[in-house]
């Protein structure tokens, strides 16, 4: 019986076999150590999005920073069958000397502006591609997920209830990180909350409820069991008893010197439940008790929920949130964009394959404003100076972490200001308007003259 | 810097907040060993699917087998917040020690009949709940993408190419495992390759073509440095092209006992460019190197291709085959369908919240054939004795595995022989016909019964 589970020491597993068969022919052409820069991408939007909230910086430095080939890996590697001694013994003493500009976590990001940059020796810059852009690329789509889910929800909180329905249990440690960037204010996964300082929520499922003769007393030994405030969950047989039992154990809680802090629903028309619920807290003198809703959520019905006059002060929000459900993948690239040739000269590189033109060379991404509010975006060669505030910035140089990371509120922090900077057409849940992300002269100068060639 | 990894140490962890809460309901009230059994199921298909592929059992029973809460875990609870002491030094001696009865993996499946039924004192059937769901849910859900893969590629080997697009490192590693159940040849994940003894494949990016003054050079380094039968990349620069330098590379390797083992195509009109490859490789006398294809692949693309006269002999499937593109998620459910009650009897348990009937008490179910081809299944009680194969069999007795898992190959086995005996109209990629799920005339007056109370 084994598990699916990843250790730290398997890092280097983490890729696709072609990574490691291209490091090998570097490595016997004697052309590993040749400079190359790659661009970390993604090549477009997925149907109504009109940006992403770049995430997962900080997993892939800690990668880079830590990837080692074991002994054990090494051996595994040797069983394979694919590669030749000498290029095994050059694993051995192999770590990722090269450095990495970036932006930042929680920056608004408008495709095909790089996420990443990698300059490496070659062989090291190909080798940990698979591993960048799975954590890049899911991380920041879940991001982009859960800031639309929290702009839909209009100043109510969200909460990450994603674990049960996550491609497993890695992907909702991920998706709850990725989460909070975007603005939810915690999650049910009590893993991402140990490892990210992520407050967690939960109260109880309807096995609960129907495991006691009846509700109010599911809901007492709920109560007697827990420390502080509890939520009860309220909608297993009939949705308004639930509620007036909850007001009962509310009396018997005030006794304690508790409150009932929440009640939820989970089923049923979320709209006209939450506000005969509401009514009824009301006027059992219960305006402090939430109604917090959950049960098949995302952005455009919570967004339906609201304008039709749901009285829900938080969603709990899972499958959609955490699979990212109606674009549950971003086309992401990693494509070697500079090289140091024979002669030792860095050379822009460009790919022209039918219609995926990449953008050649070391590159920054400039963002101009017009008062507050993001203007368009300017896409140059990184030797230019243009006009706005520079996106990518040095993370990682030798192989080492410039920083420390910042604080997962940091990040959701700039995030959110970052949102409140986006034209609201640009942040439209449908049709989103296209922001202008320009291509310099120099640059598109480059791009034509490399394909004249 | 902090890494995204789940170490199996914090398997107690891998858990939404509220198993953890209800469990310390059902210990203060003093009702946490009355047996109880829950359900795995899902609800229903996703549009498109005709039938699921059962995965992701070994890694549930091996979970169950070894959840442990270690001193560590116990502190980290403990600083939430949310738990008594009393119950904290409870889990400190936690062990499942209950039954698992399951269908195997491999087999063809049809909501609502269970994936598995889990018997165990309340609050260990409670506290695992999230996991089972999270390892079972994607892996069946993957396993059927690949089965729907690889049948419409008729016979052509199917490689998974996914790990980049996979929601993280270990979505990775169990799409991969996953992805073999439904009859892929292997993949390019090493790390699956070492964990589950699945064969490794992988070639070169364009980033290797590029970095080289030409393609005929980059082939020829390659080649160099790979011990085997090389598969070169030749779409980077012109197809064609391409195609011609792999023959003359093929020459080069011909003088060392070696051969071109394939070509791959990774963009453009695959139809056409494979047709002309084809040739190109056939005149050249090479009738045994393979052509395969990759780049944006799924069930829909590959049949039309295919149906378009397509010369291709492989199909590296990435994105839409690790994500499930159309269908990312499954609506899974673990529900309480029986329990133990104050007075020690077992009474079986519906849930009726609208349009959400559990069915209740323990159960099996049967298998008809007509011929060697799947009839109808039917869901009945436990103890009835009903025509046709039971689906449902032991697996965990006390918290053990009862028997050592299958070979990963014996599943795909199974899984072929399941699809095989499964009729062509519930298979179909659009579509599909329903496949009758019957009610036994005894269940079905217990669900009456348990409604009218």
């Amino acid at each position: 019986m084994r598990h699916g589970l990843v250790t730290p020491d398997q890092l280097a597993l983490i890729t696709d076999l072609y990574e490691l068969t291209m490091a090998a022919g570097y490595y016997s052409q004697g052309t590993a150590d040749r400079t190359a820069t790659f661009d970390l991408s993604v090549r477009s939007l997925p149907p109504q999005r009109g940006y992403l909230v770049a995430a997962g910086l900080e997993q892939a430095l800690a990668y880079l920073r830590d990837l080692r080939f074991t002994s054990e890996v090494l051996e595994q590697l040797e069983g394979t069958g694919h590669f030749r001694d000498d290029f095994l013994d050059y694993l051995s003493g192999f770590r990722f000397s090269g450095s990495v500009d970036a932006i930042a976590e929680g920056t608004v990001v408008f495709p095909p502006t790089p996420l990443a940059t990698v300059t490496a020796p070659i062989i090291e810059a190909q080798l940990v591609e698979t591993y960048l852009l799975t954590i890049i690329t899911f991380q920041t789509m879940i991001a982009t997920k859960a800031a639309r889910v929290v702009g839909a929800s209009a100043g109510r909180q969200v909460v990450d209830f994603s674990p049960r329905r996550d491609h497993g249990p890695q992907a909702g440690l991920l998706a709850a990180r990725a989460a909070v960037i975007g603005g939810c204010i915690g999650t049910s996964n009590v893993l991402a909350g140990q490892r990210f300082d992520i407050p967690t929520y939960g109260t109880m499922a309807h096995s609960f409820i129907m495991f006691y003769p009846d509700e109010e007393e599911a809901f007492l030994a709920f109560a007697a069991s827990y420390p502080g405030d509890p939520t009860l969950l309220i909608d297993t047989y009939d949705t308004l008893e639930g509620a007036r039992a909850a007001v009962r154990v509310s009396r018997a809680l005030e006794e304690e010197g508790r409150k009932l802090a929440a009640v939820r629903l989970d089923s049923g028309d979320l709209v006209t439940l939450s506000r005969e619920v509401r009514a009824i807290l009301d006027e059992a003198g219960l305006h402090d008790t939430k109604i917090f809703a959950s049960g098949g959520l995302d952005e455009f019905r919570i967004h339906r929920m609201l304008l039709a006059g749901a009285a829900v002060d938080g969603f709990g929000v899972g499958t959609e949130l955490g699979t990212s459900g109606d674009a549950p993948s971003l086309d992401s690239t990693y494509k070697l964009v500079a090289c140091v040739d024979a002669s030792g000269e860095e050379v822009p590189v460009i790919k022209l394959s039918t219609g995926k033109i990449t953008l050649p060379g070391r590159k920054q991404a400039w963002r101009q404003r017009n008062g507050g509010s993001f203007l368009r975006d300017i896409i140059g060669l990184a030797d230019e100076d243009l006009d706005g505030e520079p996106l990518i910035e040095p993370v990682m140089r030798d192989g080492i972490p410039l920083h420390r990371a910042p604080t997962l509120l940091d990040v959701q922090r700039r995030a959110a200001e970052q949102l409140a900077a986006t034209p609201e057409s640009v942040r439209a849940l449908e049709r989103p308007s296209p922001y202008a992300v320009d291509i310099s002269p120099r640059l598109r100068q480059l791009v034509d003259s490399l394909r004249d060639r």
